[in-house]
């Protein structure tokens, strides 16, 4: 592990002073090839910057965000790097991998699996929360200070993430997020793949059970956008607000009349996110 | 021509307190179906408000400026609607029409096809300048106030339609445009194609042979990456600069060190020309 990790580059593209670059590397978690995007604002080129993680949702890669949230204008002004990892392992081959766009490629779910065939390479909650993070440290001017966010599976996992590892995350928000997976068709169709039939094995990436456990007291701002196609049947806000309630849990649940659940959405909203995680990532 | 046009909706997202919203229709120009989309501004929940054509390059369809440029936030600020046009007739078949990226599909350059078997379908010019207008003028609250901006090959598009058409635009700017087809690789194979061998009868398409005929007094605001990979060979915007300071023509160009031909280089530079373009049309 004191052996730097090779990065490949793949593309650089100046964007609002600072630069918008693309690598792929080796996982040795995910066990295959990976592409990452990282965004790097002026202020990089001078001094070490804090970083944000964004995690995208079900088909996305590295660059849905990067090129559709229009985040980049304001992290420069902010000072803050933003890295996006892909959604799933890449280049492999596993029966059924590529045959529905809610499980497989694509759809890794930031859990850890442990059933066959999945869980030699879809092990997307280490690659996101411990190597990811150890090979950009490892290669950008980064001040240690982390904040996470995400949309939709990707809002899921960035509130595992946060809640799960107290102290980590400086701060945390999401758009549309999967908040009760063990609850909705999308994510008991990932758990039970990925994980097995014991539902008592998904409690630990479901961010309900993991408030109603007190596993942190880490404040979530969350943004749900009211025209969402998903709302009823895949998000339900509403459980979480209930699960945050009961165990007086900090939560900042807005819901955004007329949002449906696109990059629109993000777009509109990134700013007052960026701000909130500007907040926590420069306070002394 | 009294008969209203029927605008079949496909999308429609809430975006910065407007909507983004994108329709099919049969174009007479190009004798086939086309799609568009339209960002209005919340302003035009209440009043007419002003219009820009945003005109984009090869490969693009109405999608790549709406999704990427970052431009709605802006737009609902200054409360200006914004029309993308695709960039080619489509559904048709012709021979060889989909065989390179920079020809036939996503390639109609903005022109009126005199050659067969192009001549029947490829009029971008018309359509984007007389029928799209009259129909988008049916249809949403706009004041008649418009300005015409684009990128690549719509940065050709905008400039020329402008030159051509004086007085019909409150102003025009560019990103990166083509500025002298006829002396570029892009632009002679799309002017053979789509108007025969004949050098006189490309010329009208041609920013800089328009400049130097005097054809308008319309001032030029460009943005041109100097890390542009198509900046020596298709851009030559040193052409246009050299023709205009001739021909005493007005022209603001700004060459972006670093910036390459991406989104990443329009977003970073579109406040700055919403902004411009605002100024011409809120001015009594």
């Amino acid at each position: 592990m004191t052996m730097t990790e090779n990065l490949e580059p793949i593309s650089s593209n100046k964007s609002f002073g600072g630069w918008h670059k693309r690598y792929r590397h080796r996982s040795r978690a995910l066990d295959c090839e990976m592409e990452f995007a990282i965004y790097l604002p002026p202020q990089a080129e001078t001094e070490r910057v804090p970083l944000l993680w964004w995690l995208s949702g079900l088909t996305c890669t590295d660059e849905n965000f990067m090129q559709k949230a229009g985040a980049h204008r304001v992290a420069a002004e902010l000072g803050i790097a933003i890295v996006c990892p892909d959604t799933s392992p890449r280049g492999t081959d596993l029966p059924g991998e590529h045959e529905s766009y809610d499980f497989g490629s694509g759809a890794g779910f930031y859990v850890n699996a442990t059933q066959e065939p999945w869980k030699k390479h879809y092990r997307m909650y280490d690659y996101v929360a411990e190597e990811l993070p150890s090979v950009v440290r490892q290669h950008f001017p980064l001040n240690g200070r982390e904040a996470i966010s995400g949309h939709s599976m990707g809002g899921h996992g960035a509130l595992i993430l946060a809640l799960r590892r107290p102290g980590h995350y400086r701060s945390v928000s999401a758009f549309s997020p999967i908040v009760n997976p063990t609850q909705c068709p999308w994510g008991r169709k990932a758990f039970r793949g990925y994980l097995g039939d014991d539902p008592g094995a998904w409690t630990q990436y479901d961010a309900c059970e993991l408030v109603a456990k007190g596993a942190s007291s880490q404040p979530l701002f969350i943004d749900q956008g009211e025209a969402d196609q998903f709302l009823e049947e895949q998000l339900k806000p509403e459980r979480l607000e209930a699960v945050c309630e009961e165990h007086d849990h900090p939560l900042t649940l807005r819901r955004q009349p007329g949002y449906d659940h696109s990059y629109f959405f993000i777009a509109t909203f990134i700013e007052d996110h960026l701000r909130y995680h500007a907040e926590h990532l420069h306070k002394q």
